[in-house]
């Protein structure tokens, strides 16, 4: 048990640097705070490194921190609080590395339904979508260019399903050459489009795109996408929340799909 | 225009409390931030009676301004910020009455389709309902318990929608009893129920209940709804944003109602 008491402290200014995209770039690791994320990190494999505690630890968290068999730091909650990413601090965080995932291991059933995730500029949307994927049954989300991936908001509005659902970062071209690749046809969502999403064959294996809420998708995402879908807007708001569009068009296919014998 | 300059100025105090629920209630009044917003509540017949503009307004923000027809103040950066809710404050923030609206008056049309929100606990999970309610088009959101309708987050998150938009808060026995009073049959979702959500028959009139993600719906609200449906979760998650859950199910309402004759 390591136990830092001072501001100055080398290791804790490393710890808080992961707070930052930059930081975790350059240590390959992470920071994933709370009970709940760790355990939800520990069961998909991600490797971990250390576990920070606060003074204000709570009954659940001394247990998850009890089984955690990695290099233990702790920390009075003045301190804690420079690594926490939240308004009321957990008491516990926890160091991971950075999971190499790459499209070329991932390996996907016949009827796969795939998210894509395009330039999303808030880690709460981030986060919130692959809520969303995971609780529809998405086979994986590909995650191209927007905010990092292991930013702690992600993590947190995740509630942690971005371990255990396959995630991968990869840039556009490179998803879009895997999905040729693999005759998966893409489904973008646009309020350009004539189609409702309710009225697209979602039924067989097929990649749902959804970009940024306000400028919406580049053209070569609508290119390259064979279904150009719009979810009907009825009031006063242009547009919805990148996570609830993600949603429906999920949720639409798994509707679909439940109909086939 | 009144020109405010000390922290000490007893308007601002006034001002500020109206970021508090309390202040609110006390009196009458409400603050609405940034153009946009200040524009759906205008639209919407909100009485305006101030406008409050930061030094650093916007062209956007000076062009809603200058349409105001109400007293106007103005205070430097620094005391304006204590005003805004946002991280990035806007320039720009509008004192509204907040608007008498009560379940009597609402009317509603035959084929009704109605949004029930109880006991929600963040702001910004109300206000994002009441963006997935306008853009599929619900007739009515009925708010019962859970934060305050008027706060700055709820606003905010709706993008604007809670004018727009027929909002009623009420309690739990008057929504009930206004939903028996007009025949409008109450659709619980529920992860305890067999049915799932698109097996429903959703195409008459209806009104969706959704509660805090957490606790679900209380006893009272499940024996309350003729109808249970369950929206199936496939991963890790226990469930998913109430927002969401909320689009998911209206959604589902407007895709069975777009394919009657």
């Amino acid at each position: 048990m390591v136990r830092i008491t001072s501001s100055h402290n080398p290791r804790l200014k490393a710890l808080a640097e992961l707070k930052e995209r930059k930081g975790r770039t350059h240590q390959g690791r992470f920071l994933i705070e709370g009970a709940r994320e760790i355990e939800r990190a520990l069961k998909a494999g991600i490797e971990l490194e250390a576990a920070i505690a606060s003074e204000a630890l709570s009954d659940e968290e001394a247990r998850v921190r009890s089984g955690l068999r990695v290099e233990h730091l702790e920390l009075p909650e003045t301190l804690f609080k420079r690594l926490s990413s939240r308004e009321n601090p957990a008491g516990l965080i926890a160091v991971g590395r950075i999971p190499k995932r790459s499209l070329a291991d991932l390996v996907i059933p016949p009827n796969a339904l795939i998210l894509v995730a395009v330039g999303l500029e808030k880690p709460g949307n981030l986060g919130s979508v692959l809520r969303s994927a995971d609780a529809a049954g998405a086979d994986a989300v590909l995650v191209a260019g927007g905010v990092d991936l292991y930013s702690p908001q992600v993590i947190r509005n995740s509630t942690g399903t971005i371990f255990s659902l396959p995630t991968i970062p990869a840039s556009d071209s490179e998803i879009l050459s895997w999905l040729q690749q693999h005759k998966i046809p893409l489904v973008a969502s646009t309020p350009h489009a004539q189609m409702l999403f309710w009225q697209a064959d979602l039924r067989g294996k097929v990649a749902i795109v959804v970009g940024p809420e306000h400028q919406g998708l580049s053209e070569g995402w609508l290119e390259g996408a064979s279904i150009r879908v719009r979810i009907p807007m009825q009031g006063q708001a242009d547009s919805l929340n990148v996570a609830v569009s993600a949603a429906l068009l999920l949720y639409e296919a798994r509707r679909q799909r439940s109909h086939r014998a």
